[in-house]
């Protein structure tokens, strides 16, 4: 049994260790895929949300998250533990009885670093424009309440636990959190200038680093070797194996959906689609990826590729400015991974579909009016957008008084 | 017996993570070793080799490498699975009895991510001046029938294993696979403009970016841990911490042994040799990183390393094009390797020397056959070579519309 | 038994390759705080470190650090087995009873991949003007021999040991160690020209690629996990968790630590202090990681992270030219991280207090005893800086005849 419970802690530590490395994937991505003149920016926001995160979920989050009760399966009944997690403790020494798969310290630590990818969904729409201090300050409560709220629903027993929603690793949970949010947020804060034109036309502003990009892409497919094999919450070689094959098949099936759909409707093989697609199997395969078989998992992972092509479209349409196309990825991505659950797989059915869709639009609404509150409160007050000035100039130069690259010489623009 | 299961398949499964992440250094390293103008392309070969060989190897490679029996030992009498690999199952579950070291979802995804580097081997030296097409499909062939057929000859039971024929995680079985293919199609495609000029000088064509080149072999090193260290199909500790010291020790002998011969032939702290002499001692030692001691290692990663400095001579003097060195790493040192296991080691002898000649020979023979036909096919039909402006203005603008770092004031050339 | 034996050692191999991964960190961290001028003599530091470290570590350094028996406690009475280690061997198989935690070979590389640390700190340090030949032959003494001594004192079993010493995973014995030496070598060395003016003012030279430095900040956070998840020495799940949670938990705080602090100084969003105030969180909970709660963790990281700042401001003060902070993040928080083992945490107390200064004290004399012997020999030899024109040029071109970016257009300064 002991030996059990090290070799499930030995996969469950590893498995934080890359989820922890898909901040770098995130940060990557981000700056590639924007303009130089505003990178130390993204750069400061990431770094800046993987070490709040963790503080938080520490002082707060993780005990709001698995709360032990709830009151009427919607408030989180916890105990705010300040100044430290209180770990459980038999005759001196660490509770190992907690839970068969890991323990008491992976089971924070794993979940702190999913806590920080949802602000990290949003950095990268907001990017460029977005007031540093504004962010900061939506980080805070948006990784410190409203994350660990709407996970007690599901994976701290609450309401949606009890209904029958399922989300096996965070399509919802994790991305659609951030995709509400990036929605919302893009919506308060403008495209950015030189976007969309006065003629209707739509300006292409090119990311500066795309070697980054890919290499923030190949690190986040990494990363979810963690975010999807720890969800098993254990070692369990079935489980975790299956998992792994049904991530890496519907990564491979998005960015391929994605690479056909955009060769034939723009007739251009286009790398960013081809990222972007990749990132949307990934994310529909999230909800489900313990559910799946490899046919399932091509066919979860296509449709969420041929989604990337036109949710971004339909993104940019919509006169919404979202630089990495994070709203198609995070957002349309999850909805998706989550209802075919209800779709494909082990629990396929149309009673399952309604839970999925009750999940998708609880966790929506309740996403949605708290970033409103949060963004909108923080526009009329401290302001969430920086001066025409500083965003024609940079923020690197105007926030950090830095330049990410001073020995190149660099186009303006 | 179950938790022995749980910890060996948690090991595999890291060490398929790591393998899978040496596509991010390949992808480094072929971009840094080249000019920033076919910079995307050559991140979208390397992002289509690995999901298309994903998807090929579920619907094809994996049966087609390991058939359970064969038509003369040559021809695998395998079963075409198409639309996903039916897993052995027994009372409904995934049947833990498949293997003491792994699943079978395990196996199928540690192999699937060897199967996609023999392409990437390819994809670098044809850099530069190959039509994205053409590579497209000469992957699909290669990846999905060649690869798997020449593996299945000693991995999968056939001849050369049959015969005694030794090689632990590769040096032919994936590096020469992809380095005869390299050859030949160097040879088809012919050189780069500026490469040989007409007086007979050889050109220097610099690579754009040698901090990711850097990046992309110090991940490539920590990809030959799982590489090397996952061919033990088990976590055996005595059999996997060997292998991770000889292909430490290796790497590390290989680097300095091109760093000291350049050093005393050219005059030079010639950083491309050390780096590309790493990666020579990694392929040297894969196959008989289980049967060295720590002298073998230094031993034959320092003949690598020098190998390397020889060969990337040679294949110039040869009037060979091979923008990354991958001809002199996979090819030279992948049958330096295959010999070595005849030379040094546990199994060293003339009988096994003589195996690993039959081994070399025979896997050369069916490369160079196969890949001559899918790309003089290619070259015949469709055509292989971007036309001459193409090439001059780069291959991003022209196939992808795109630029690799648009904010960057760039040199032409 | 030999189930656990198995996971341990799969724990240990994994940390293994982590702590090799942080020398991808270090290389990127280190080019993007310095110019783009010497970035591929950097690179060639750090390729050289970690391939003839490992070299000599099996050659010599290994059996050094772990003698078995000392000379007076300090004297390492150990047997020079030049030409590979001598594994322990039972009936002709590795003998698996060495320890419980790890095989013989998993130890060796375990501290392998630690001894190189210790002079890729002082590369950092020392960048931008050393000389390549004297920095290599530097290299050689200190990782072959006053490291391994310098280790031998306290996890050799030596009198550091006995006296109740205690460093848990190197704040003084791999990163102090470093650092003492980066010190005197800065001393010796002097500033790099423009960095300190004739009228007293001190110069801005930033750093060319801060992607890649955050990049390497990153990796070498994922790095500790191996760094100090390692240290425990086996994959036990109570302690190893711990050490990952107050290891992350400091990190975070650290970062926010010099962050708030260089706000409140300098009112800026500085990035270069965030970054080294996460290594120097990372730095300052290494000695103690097994022995603090998540309070104790926030506090000692939240410190150093404030040393960062008033660090990297003394040193520069003392006119000492230190171009990545290695000095603060790896001399400071070492120091100040030992020390805390004695105020915080399991064993905090005066008696133990007096212990962790007596370490700092007895170490740090011998590193700035034997560095100082080893670069002043250099200095008075070979010479260890290169000349003005050399310098003002840039070390690529000179002493490697490459260039690290050859497409971009470059500003001149």
């Amino acid at each position: 049994m002991e030996n059990l419970l090290t070799v499930n802690n030995v996969w469950m530590m590893i498995c934080t260790a890359l989820v922890f490395f898909m901040h770098l994937g995130f940060s990557l991505l981000e700056i590639g895929f924007t303009r130089q003149k505003n990178t130390i920016n993204i750069l400061f926001k990431n770094i800046f949300i993987i070490t709040i995160g963790l503080v938080l979920y520490a002082l707060v989050g993780f005990n709001l998250m698995y709360p032990g009760s709830f009151i009427g399966g919607v408030i989180p009944a916890y105990f705010f533990d300040l100044f430290g997690l209180s770990s459980p403790v038999v005759d001196g020494s660490l509770d190992l009885t907690y839970n068969e798969g890991y323990t008491y310290w992976t089971d924070f630590l794993f979940q702190g670093m999913f806590a920080a990818t949802a602000a990290t969904i949003v950095s990268g729409a907001v990017a460029e424009r977005i007031k540093l201090g504004a962010f900061m300050l939506f980080t805070i409560f948006y990784v410190g309440l409203v994350y660990p709220i709407a996970g007690s629903w599901k994976w701290g027993g609450g309401f949606l636990d009890t209904l029958g929603f399922y989300d096996f690793a965070g399509s919802t949970l994790v991305h659609s959190v951030g995709g509400w949010a990036a929605l919302v947020a893009v919506y308060l804060l403008g495209a950015r200038i030189g976007k969309f034109k006065k003629d209707g036309s739509i300006g292409v502003i090119p990311g500066h680093n795309i070697p980054l990009a890919t290499a923030g892409v190949l690190i986040l497919w990494l990363g979810w070797f963690g975010f999807n094999g720890g969800s098993v919450l254990s070692a369990d070689p079935g489980a975790t194996s299956l998992v792994l094959v049904t991530t890496c098949i519907a990564a491979a099936a998005g960015g391929l959906g994605a690479f056909l759909v955009s060769l034939l409707r723009y007739k251009q093989y286009d790398l960013s689609m081809f990222l972007n697609g990749i990132l949307g199997g990934l994310v529909g395969i999230t909800a489900g990826a313990d559910l799946m078989s490899v046919t399932d998992a091509i066919v979860i992972g296509a449709i969420a590729g041929a989604l990337i092509v036109i949710g971004v479209n339909f993104i940019d349409r919509l006169r919404l400015d979202d630089p990495v196309g994070a709203i198609a990825v995070h957002l349309i991505c999850g909805i998706w991974g989550t209802l075919a659950v209800g779709i494909f797989g082990d629990k396929a059915g149309w009673e399952q579909l309604g839970y999925q869709a009750i999940g998708v639009l609880s966790i929506g609404a309740f996403c949605v009016i708290t970033a409103f509150m949060i963004i909108y409160t923080l526009k009329k007050t401290i302001g969430i957008r920086v001066s025409k000035e500083e965003e024609q100039e940079g923020l690197d130069i105007h926030e950090h008084g830095m330049d990410a690259y001073p020995d190149f010489r660099l186009n303006q623009h």
